[in-house]
């Protein structure tokens, strides 16, 4: 790797190098493991399901484990403040359907941060191309972010 | 302010460099408005104002408008499923009670990431010293730490 230490000539702005750096982070290194669930469970598995895992949402699978969407707290607290019976009610009914916003392992972490931003959402999935629909391989929050944010002060590691 | 462009000469390594300009960084340029409520209301009149202003907690207030906990989506989701009724549990029933984690003005917005990540929490309030308590004047969330992160690429602006 380039020595780090004392002269730098650059012909770049100090933002330019900072940007360098940054682009470096790429979703594989910083991803978590995905929480999905099957659209015919119940809104009241999710619920359970969301506690067991700590998560804010999770991302909806058919019975092929194919990305159809996306339920979040929000959704969920709506649907237990109605009417409808939390055991009766599908997540296939109350999720926010495909397409949603999703990243691949390959993506820069600075695309998804500027994608969870732009669209006012807090996660979404990580996915790669099954036979005939995407596979949810992981999940990048506002956590992962804020992660790779303090990483930056702690010194990014060197690819050497 | 010092000339960006061209030849360096810094003794730093280039991590130290990030270091700096990210520790520039202050809590009072990224917070955002509290959302707060008062420890006699109900969950359910929590949920309205967390849908209403569209947050994911609210911070809780005494009668003298001095800071007493914080309530989050989590907390009413737990009573939503449980078997209270949730037009007569009150907040500071359900809430996380003081001491909680809070940050101030002048604060570095790395700091919060730290703290954030460290007591795996989602948001914090910002608070200033009232007569006899805290108030609270502000809030810093993962969705701000993320901003700060996507600015960090757009270019940091000058002090001059």
């Amino acid at each position: 790797a380039r020595p780090r230490v004392g002269y730098f000539y650059t012909g770049q702005t100090l933002d330019s190098l900072f940007a360098e750096q940054i682009q470096k982070m790429k979703v594989r290194d910083y991803l978590s493991f995905p929480a999905v669930i099957k659209e015919s469970a119940s809104a009241y598995e999710a619920v359970c399901d969301m506690f067991l895992e700590d998560v804010g949402s999770l991302f909806v699978i058919d019975e092929k484990n194919h990305l159809v969407g996306v339920v979040s707290r929000k959704d969920l607290l709506r649907t237990a403040i109605g009417t409808q019976d939390m055991n009766q009610v599908p997540v296939g009914m109350i999720m926010s359907r495909m397409p949603i916003t999703y990243c691949r392992s390959d993506d820069m972490v600075i695309e998804v941060a500027e994608m969870l931003m732009a669209r006012e959402i807090d996660s979404m999935p990580v996915v790669r191309d099954a036979a005939d629909g995407l596979e949810v391989v992981g999940r990048m929050t506002k956590t992962n972010i804020t992660k790779a944010f303090v990483e930056l002060v702690e010194g990014i590691p060197d690819e050497s």
